[in-house]
Formats: C-alpha cells, sequence, structure tokens
C-alpha cells in the first residue's frame, strides 16, 4: 500500500465491528506490525461478535466510514462477515459514501467455499493443529490397546474441519454431518454403526480406536435438529428453561427423555446469535460413547461381542486448536489477499471479494482476482426453522461438504483400511522450516479446481475460434461453426442457472 | 549392540510387563525399527499397567529371563518401574539368575528427578505440546477478551509439567500442587487467589485470562487430600459407591455436600491401583471454574468488582499431548540412553540406572554414567494414607518440585508480569529444523545441576592436594593442610546424612 503511495494510512478498528461502530481506530504501522506478522489470533485489534446488519449497525458503519474519510473498508471474515459486507456495499453505493467495501475470506471452518475460494484463512492452520493432535491421540490410544477415543472437532455447522482432519490423520472412523444428512441417519442408526466398527476390530483383537466427529454433527441427525428446532421455537417465545422439556411436543420429549441428562442440560441452553444451538457447547461425543457403550454392553450380555470391556474418552478439541501460529500457506495466502486489497482499492471497485485460485499449485501459480460478492450469494427460503434468514435476502451461504467430491470418494475408499488396520499418520506439529513446512491442505490438492484458470483456457477457445472464423473463411468452416456453437449454445441453455451477478470479474497478474 | 557383538540379540516383551510374564517376545532388528524410529507412542510393543511387584510377577519375570537365557532385563519407565527393577535386580541376584536388570528414565510426568536424573525421556515432548497449546488459548483468551481459560495439565502427582509449561508459555495465572501444599492453602484461599487476579486484571479493564493447574493439585489441597483419603478408606473396607457418602465423618462430609456434584461423582470413582484417586478423572478445573464464578458473583453483587461478567472455559489436556512425534532433544537423549544400556551391560553391572548429566549443554558435553538404583531410593513411612507402601521397602520416590530451586524463582519473579501484562510466549509446534528445533525443557537448562560434573570438579582437587602434599613437602605446607582439611571433615560430617548405597558410580565417556 506504501509502495503505491506513501501517504497512504491502514487504521484498524480496536475490538472489530465494535471499534468500527465506536470510530476506535488504530494506524497501523510497519514497525507496530513486524511483532504481530505471522503470529496467530487476532489480539493486535481483537474480535467480537461479528456482525453489520440492523439498521443502526450499518448505520454506524457509514457515518464511521465517512466521518474516517475511508477509501476502503476491507472486512475480514467467513460467509456472516462476507454477506454483510455486500450488504454493507450496496447501502454505501445507494447513500453516497465513497468507501469501497472488500471482503476477505477468513474463517477457521472452511465453510466459505466455491468455485472462486478453494480455501479460507486458518482453515489450514486450526486442520493441521487438530490433526497433530487426533495422531497423538491415536498413538496413544493403539500403545494402551484400550481405550476408543471420541474427539468433537470444532468447525461449525459443516464437515469440512472433520474431511480435512481424517485424511490427514486416519482415524479409524469419522463421521461427517453432511453423510448422516444425505442418508437420514438417526442417533440409534449412528450408534450401531459405530458400535459394528467396534465389533470388527474386537474381531480382530483390537479394543482401542479413535472416532472424529464434527460439532455440528448434532444437527446433522434428523430427530435432533427437530427436537433444537423445537427448543428455539420455545425460546423465540420466551418460555423459561426450567419450562421447556414440559412443553415439547410428544415425540420430541419422548427423545428429550431418553437422552442423558448432561445433553439435555446442554440442550436448553441459550442459543446463539443466529438462533441455532451452542454446538461447541453440546458434548456430542460423550452423547455417543454414552449410546455406544449401552449398545456394546448390549451386545455383549447377548453373546454377540466378546473380549474386553468397551471404554471410551472423550475430547473436544476446540479454542486450543485457535491462535496457533499459522502454517505457512496460510501466511502466504493470507498475505496474497492483503495485496490483492490494495489492487481492489486502487481500481475503485466496490463489493468485490480478493480471491486466489490455484490454490495446489506453487505461489507463482496463483491466480488473483477480485470477485462480485454478489457472485457467492443466493436467495433461500426456510434455511433454518424459524430463526431463519427472511425470504428475499439474498447471502453467501455455508458449503457443505460435496459428497460428490474428490475428497469424499477418496475418504470413502479409504474407510474400511482406516477402520480395521490402523492405519494412522502422524504429521507432528506445523513445522516452518524444512520437509513438511510448505503442505496445504489436503482437500485443497486433491480436488480438481482451478475455476478461474479453466475460465482463462475457455476464452482462449473462444478467441481462437473467433480467429478462424474471420470473414474471408470458407463457408465450410462457417457452416461447421455455426453447428457446432449452435449446439454448445442448446447444452448450456439447458443446462445454466441465472448468473447472480452481472458484475465482471477482475484478474490480478 | 550389534556393533559389539554381531550376535547379539535384542528381544521386545509385547503388551510390556504382561508380554514379559507371557514370554511373549519380538525380535527387533534394525529394519522393523527404522519405520518407527524417532516416532511417538509405544505402538511397536505397546504398554500395560507396568508393574512387577507381586510374588508370582517377580516369579514369573524371573523364569522369562531364565528360559530366554537373558543376559540383561532392561525397564523403561518412571518411579514404579524403576523401583520395581531395583527390586527384580536384587531377587535375580539373590536366586542366581544370570540376568542384569537395567533401568532407564523414562516419563512424562517428570517426577523422577535427583542429582543423577535430570529429566526423563517425553517430558521435553509433553510439555512442548501442552505449552504449544496453552499459548493457543492465550492467543484465543485475548483475542475474544472475554472468557477465562482454566487449564488442567497431565503430570501425575509432582507439578513438574506445569511449571515448565509456564514458564514456555506464560500464561496469566499457575497454581503449582508443591506451593499449595507447603502454603497448606485451602479450597477458599486458592478460589480468593485467583479472584484478586480475576479482579486486579478486571482494573486494567481485562476479562480474560489463562489459568494453567497440574492434574495432581486436587490431592495438594489439605483437606480435599483428607478427603480423598477417607474415601480411600472406605473403598478399602470394600463399602460401595453408593453408601460412601453416608459414611464419611462430619467434616468429610460437610465438605463433600459443598462441592459440586459432578466432582463428588469424580471422587468416589474407583481407585488407581496404588490406591490414589484417578486424578485424570477429577475435573479441578471445573471445580474452580465454579468456586471462582460464585466468588466473583459474590464480589460483583457487594460492588468490590465491576465490569463484565466472570465467564469461563475448561480444558484438560490430557492424551493428545502424548503419542507426539518425539522433539529432536527426546530423540537424542533416548538414543544416548540406549548406548549407556550396552555399555551397563558389557559391563556386567546389575541394579544400576542409565543416566546422563549436564543435558543443558551440547549433546558431546554430555555426561553418561550407571547410577545404582540404589542411590535414588529411600523408605518413608506412610507415604500416603492407607495405601502406604510398608515401612522397610525401599522405593524411589517421586520428587516434588523444589521451591527453593531456581526454575520456581524464576517463575515467582515474573508472576506478576504474567498475572497482569499478558506477556504471552508463543513456542509454536514441535520444530524438527531450522530455529527452535533444539530448545531443550527451560527447567533443565535453569538449573545449576551438572551433579557429575561437580564430582570430577572436586576429585582433580583431591589428586592436586594429593600431588602437592607428596613426602617431601615443607612442614608448613602439611600443617595447613591438616587444619583445613580436618575442618572440611568437621562440616561435612555434620552435614552428611549416610549414603544410602555401597555400590561405585560408573562413568562411560
Amino acid at each position: 500500500m506504501k509502495a503505491r503511495n506513501p501517504h497512504s494510512v491502514l487504521l484498524g478498528f480496536l475490538g472489530g465491528t465494535e471499534g468500527l461502530f465506536a470510530k476506535k481506530t488504530l494506524e497501523i504501522t510497519e514497525d507496530m506490525l513486524s511483532s504481530y506478522k505471522n503470529q496467530g489470533g487476532f489480539d493486535l485489534l481483537g474480535r467480537t461478535v461479528d456482525q453489520i446488519r440492523t439498521t443502526e449497525q450499518v448505520d454506524a458503519a457509514k457515518s464511521a466510514c465517512c466521518d474516517l474519510n475511508l477509501d476502503g473498508l476491507i472486512i475480514i471474515g467467513g460467509v456472516t462477515s462476507n454477506s454483510d459486507a455486500a450488504q454493507l456495499a450496496e447501502f454505501f453505493a445507494e447513500h453516497d459514501c465513497k468507501t469501497k467495501v472488500i471482503g476477505v475470506p477468513v474463517t477457521l471452518s472452511g465453510d466459505l467455499r466455491n468455485q472462486f475460494v478453494e480455501a479460507t484463512v486458518g482453515f489450514d492452520t486450526v486442520c493441521k493443529v487438530n490433526s497433530q493432535l487426533i495422531s497423538n491421540v491415536c498413538l496413544d490410544a493403539i500403545s494402551a490397546g484400550k481405550y476408543y477415543y471420541f474427539v468433537r472437532l470444532m468447525g461449525g455447522k459443516a464437515s469440512h474441519v472433520a474431511l480435512e482432519c481424517a485424511l490427514q490423520s486416519h482415524p479409524n472412523m469419522v463421521i461427517l454431518g453432511e453423510e448422516v444428512a444425505f442418508s437420514k441417519l438417526t442417533l440409534k442408526e449412528i450408534t450401531n454403526k459405530i458400535c459394528d466398527g467396534v465389533e470388527a476390530r474386537a474381531d480382530q483383537g483390537k479394543y482401542h480406536g479413535v472416532l472424529v466427529i464434527p460439532e455440528g454433527l448434532i444437527e446433522s441427525i434428523p430427530e435432533m435438529y427437530a427436537l433444537i428446532q423445537e427448543i428455539n421455537n420455545l425460546h423465540s417465545s420466551n418460555v423459561t428453561e426450567a419450562d421447556i422439556p414440559s412443553q415439547l411436543s410428544p415425540w420430541a420429549a419422548a427423545l428429550f427423555k431418553f437422552l442423558p441428562s448432561f445433553i439435555r442440560r446442554e440442550l436448553i441452553l441459550h442459543q446463539e446469535s443466529d438462533n441455532s444451538a451452542q454446538l461447541s457447547q453440546i458434548d456430542t461425543e460423550q452423547l455417543l460413547a454414552h449410546l455406544v457403550e449401552a449398545e456394546m454392553n448390549k451386545r455383549t450380555k447377548e453373546g454377540k461381542c466378546k473380549g474386553r470391556k468397551f471404554s471410551s474418552v472423550c475430547h473436544f478439541f476446540g479454542s486450543q486448536a485457535r491462535g496457533s501460529l499459522p502454517s505457512n500457506f496460510d501466511c502466504n495466502y493470507a498475505y496474497v489477499l492483503g495485496h490483492i486489497c490494495v489492487q481492489i482499492m486502487a481500481a475503485g471497485l466496490n463489493g468485490y471479494m480478493a480471491t486466489v485460485t490455484n490454490l495446489k499449485d506453487s505461489t507463482n501459480k496463483w491466480r488473483c482476482a477480485a470477485v462480485p460478492l454478489t457472485a457467492m450469494m443466493s436467495v433461500r427460503r426456510h434455511l433454518r426453522g424459524p430463526g431463519a434468514v427472511p425470504i428475499g435476502r439474498p447471502v453467501i451461504h455455508p458449503s457443505p461438504i460435496d459428497l460428490k467430491a474428490e475428497s469424499y470418494a477418496v475418504l470413502r475408499e479409504k474407510a474400511s483400511s482406516f477402520l480395521l488396520d490402523d492405519f494412522y499418520r502422524t504429521p507432528g506439529g506445523i513445522q516452518f522450516e524444512g520437509p513438511g513446512a510448505g503442505t496445504k491442505p489436503i482437500t485443497v490438492t486433491i480436488e480438481e479446481q482451478d475455476y478461474l484458470g479453466d475460465i482463462e483456457i475457455l476464452q482462449d477457445y473462444l478467441d481462437k475460434v473467433r480467429t478462424i472464423l474471420k470473414p474471408g473463411c470458407s463457408r465450410e468452416i462457417l457452416k461447421a461453426s455455426i453447428s457446432s456453437i449452435a449446439s454448445v449454445n442448446d447444452v448450456l441453455k439447458f443446462m445454466s442457472a441465472p448468473l447472480n451477478t452481472e458484475l465482471p470479474l477482475y484478474h490480478f497478474s
């Protein structure tokens, strides 16, 4: 930024959005930044409940940007923050505020993912730390040979962190929320699935194992989701926590009563701002361990399963995987995104996100672009029960795992080997030098996903066609071209949904 | 070993002591070892409840060693395993078993520590992983600015892991079991101490923080120790878990009733083999968080403390810090100890431990020695309540933290800066190359502890005195020497306790 214009000033807002509303700024200098570079956490500026949505919040943001005479406002975050960034950009443009709003994809959960965004900053680091811990647990499990470890990973509603970590550390079992939602597996079916795994291992004389689940799993189980929705409804109607159990529908009450008391208590806790359950507060791993133990005892009693008694240890890997020193990949990715933001500002673009594609290739082959935020947004009805986003408000939705994608196929292919062969992989701690220092998320390197690269290839082809078909070309060539292109046109008309955006993409190099 | 004699054979016992008793061996070859070298965990051989103590166990060990015609038996472990090694060495010698028994100091808890043993293998790795996680939590705490994290660390009864991790990661507060035991702090006093810290931070506008405690803390609190002892007694008298609460003494019952229900349940769980409470199962961090929250609410109500409501998140770092890829220091240390074992075997020594001192210096200055296990053993009465080791049986006792030592002094000196300045230190994951790859435990590098080096210096002086005082020296010199040495003799007679061992030390280079 200083290289473009030495008089540029970079301000940070102290305490995230709260700092923005209150105009609490900190000028960020090279000198100050030097001791924070390549460090984890957000302690230079702090973070808050990151939301700019209500009329008051949007007005406060506008007046802050106007008063401070900002050329640009860079909003760093996940799906929520970037949805807010898009709305804010629109609002600023409508209300003659010169500040351009730019979004940057940063979130550990990895659920801001689409053809433009192959990964978010922080995802690699969090997955590496979690994979390190899972592999430690795996080695501890196989050394002792007598415990099943139930490990729950932080990472929001989607299971990207769990998938990536499973590919990195090879635990015996992993249950993704998306699989459960797709197959509509009940709590009982999930329990049986795990017990079948435990039984298959016991047949081989193995009485240890590691199971990984995402924190979003609980909401993916149909009956649990319905129960959580009922509890949410009661919360919204201001029913007190003590009265909730008595006001549930008969079947929900029956499920509620079936659950162990610690889960009951956690389910009726006060909810997060988006009205979903406080996922990190629900000990799903303990619930499953509890149910699996009961089922295994039953199977043993019935003589179906012999050998050592089932014994479990539960873990939740939450904040200990956050605030880590970031991986080299995340540092590089963040630096490049920062540079793109400067380019976007210089180009005077509003409502764009800084993106990098072709991440699986070496850094000098990364493709930098500015993508209109609207290209990632869509409108949905009833996204989630009563707290749903009202119809007509476009937002960036969290992307679930694509069960047809290559990463998931790799996991499925190896599932039975993971289950039975103790094929544990030990990535160790994040390395900053030497072998392993340059590794990237496996899910990023597996997928064929260089979307912007493919667009360039297409445009190359179109250019070539145009060159060949200049006036003067033969009648036959022209005829062949018309029929080919007409056919392509028909196919595309059939396949394409209308695009969300009229804004063009911008490429930087 | 193969270099000394290519026909040597190294056998491993599958499943630790159980494998020994059952003569389940695995010949360990260079080839097999290659994929396990520098890896964590014990999955090549597995581990069990490592004890060789009862008559049946000792007899089984002897018959295994005789039948397999072993020249040596190497026992790897902490205070318990090495105590057993000493007893076994004595038993083998008495019963004409040619097998020599050698101990190796390996335990994550670091409580096998004395003038000969500066660190145990595994301690550095566990402390590095835990410090990495604590520092992640610290950065997360300061980023959000609204939670107090209560982190409990695995590490047995002594607080070595907590002390080392505190020196590595600089959390706001750390409470060591040895401090609490020394000052006889009650649960109430500990709670108040933490609340005073929280209050002092609130005065500076800080509403976050990280507190680290060792899992052994609970037993260091006098009234909790007494309660645990009563529960142990009732267990020994076969009182059922349901009946325990009603049979406690009045004051113990009152304390028991005062504790939150989850702690009550955990306290009456079945005990470990040595009859102490299952430390890893008692959520002391949750107990403290619970008590601190109650006290903070009270102080807020009384107007003593203003600002944001106290809010806590609890963590137990247990098995996720085990099974890690070992640090370079631990790998080097273990290789050197392995070489010493071969030397000890070649020298035909029985009942010795392989040791390395001067660890803080570069590897080529490390001092290798064989130390008689008896030199580390002592006899104590009433070590711990009813499950105590009977009088007359010498064992190696776990070493508590020396509150007079330099490491603790450093911690105390920095305590108020740690508390108020958020002086967090971020060591990151274990590095295998580049800067930081060669770091050692801070407690090892801080202490002046080259015991064997000092013995060499002393012997040098004695040699010099002997050289000067050869027949032919002057009358004056002789007179001065006699009075000096007589004085030294008097002082030492006064200071010295009788040594536990008649066996000589052996030095290897």
